[in-house]
C-alpha cells in the first residue's frame, strides 16, 4: 500500500514522530512545535506529514489524535500484544530481558531461550526461559512474531534460519553478522559495528 | 557528494556487504554469490554495485579488493582509529565495554563516563572511566568522533546536547527517547522499541 511508496527516511521520522506523540499532552500540535521538539526543519516536518491520509493542518496545528492515529495506520504498528523472544541470554540478552522499555508498547517479551541449560534454569524471568532446542515449537505453539537475536556469531545463521522456518515476521539483529534472509522477514540491524558504521552514510533523519 | 544521491535502503545493504567481503577470501565474487550469502537478489546486488565507481564486472564476478575499496570510499568509512565514548555505565554500557565486536575495526572506545562516581571507580575496564562532568574536556581532548548513548530516558536529552556541544560527530542513541539534534549530528536510534517499531516500516532491506 502507500507505505511502499514512502522513502526510509520519511517513515522513520514517522516511527519517532509517533513516539513523541504518545508522550504530548497538548490537542494541537504545529510544525514549528516538531521542529522544537525534533530540530527536523518545519518544512520537513509538513512535507513528511502530507504524505499521511486523513489528517488536516490548520494554523492552529494539527489534532495530536488525529496525526498519531494516521502515523499508526500508515507504520503498521501492531495493534496488540506484539509478543517476541529473545535468543540468546548472554550479558545483552539479559539486559534485554529485564528492560522496561516494551511496557505500555503493543511488544512484549513471552520467551527466551538459550543453548545452555544452566543459564535457562538458572536465570530468573517473568516469563519463560527454554533451550533452544525448543525454539520452533515455543514460537508455533505462543504465536511469536518478532525475535531478539542476541547469540554469538557463530550460531547466528543458523538460528536466524530456524526462526524463518518457524514463521517468525521479524528479527531484530544485535550480532555483527550479515544475516540471509527470505525476503518476507524483516530484519534491523543494531550490531554495534553496523550502528556505527550506519552513522557515515545518514543522508536524511 | 555521490553519496547524497543514493537510497538509504542500497546504502544501508552496502555497509552489510562490506562487512561481508572483510572476511571474505576469494579474489573475485559474483552477484550470484553475494544472493546467496544474503538473499538479496543478483539484480538487486548488480544495481547496486552499479552506482559505485571504478568497479567493473566481468563474467567472472567483481574484483573482491577492488569492490570493498570502492564500498568503504563511498561510504566514508573513517580510515584509522575513529574514537568513540561510552556515555552510561549500567548494564548495557557495561556490555558494550566489555564487548569485542569493535577489535579490527577503525572504531575504538577510548572512554567512559557515568554520573555515578561509584561506578565509574569500581568497574574495571580497559579505558579510562570518567564521572560525567568531564564530559566536554575528554571528549575536546582526545578528539572524540562518536558516542554510545546508553544514559536512562530522563537524561538523554540533556547528554546529547552537551555531546553535540563538545563537537561529537554521531550518536548511536540506545535509549527509547527521541533526541533533538543538529543537522550536522549524525543519529542512529538503536532502542529496542524503535528497532522492533521500524521492523514494521522496512521496505528496502
Amino acid at each position: 500500500m502507500a507505505v511502499k511508496e514512502i522513502p526510509l527516511p520519511t517513515k522513520k521520522r514517522m516511527v519517532l514522530l509517533e513516539r513523541l506523540l504518545s508522550t504530548y499532552t497538548e490537542p494541537r500540535i504545529t510544525s514549528q512545535k516538531i521542529q522544537e521538539l525534533t530540530l527536523w526543519s518545519a518544512a520537513v516536518v509538513r512535507r513528511d506529514i502530507s504524505l499521511l491520509e486523513g489528517v488536516s493542518g490548520s494554523s492552529a496545528g494539527y489534532k495530536t489524535a488525529e496525526l498519531r492515529k494516521a502515523l499508526q495506520d500508515l507504520l503498521n504498528a501492531p495493534g496488540t500484544n506484539a509478543k517476541c523472544c529473545i535468543v540468546g541470554l548472554g550479558r545483552l540478552g539479559q539486559f534485554l530481558m529485564y528492560s522496561s522499555e516494551l511496557s505500555g508498547s503493543p511488544y512484549e517479551i513471552v520467551a527466551g531461550f538459550d543453548s545452555s541449560v544452566n543459564r535457562t534454569e538458572v536465570l530468573r524471568s517473568s516469563f519463560p526461559l527454554h533451550p533452544t532446542t525448543m525454539l520452533e515449537s515455543v514460537i508455533r505453539q505462543e504465536g511469536i512474531s518478532y525475535a531478539l537475536l542476541t547469540v554469538g556469531p557463530d550460531e547466528a545463521q543458523g538460528i536466524a534460519s530456524r526462526l524463518c522456518d518457524a514463521g517468525i515476521k521479524g528479527i531484530v539483529n544485535y550480532t555483527p553478522c550479515v544475516l540471509a534472509l527470505p525476503e518476507n522477514v524483516a530484519v534491523e540491524n543494531v550490531g554495534l559495528l553496523t550502528a556505527l558504521e550506519n552513522l557515515g552514510v545518514k543522508g536524511g533523519c
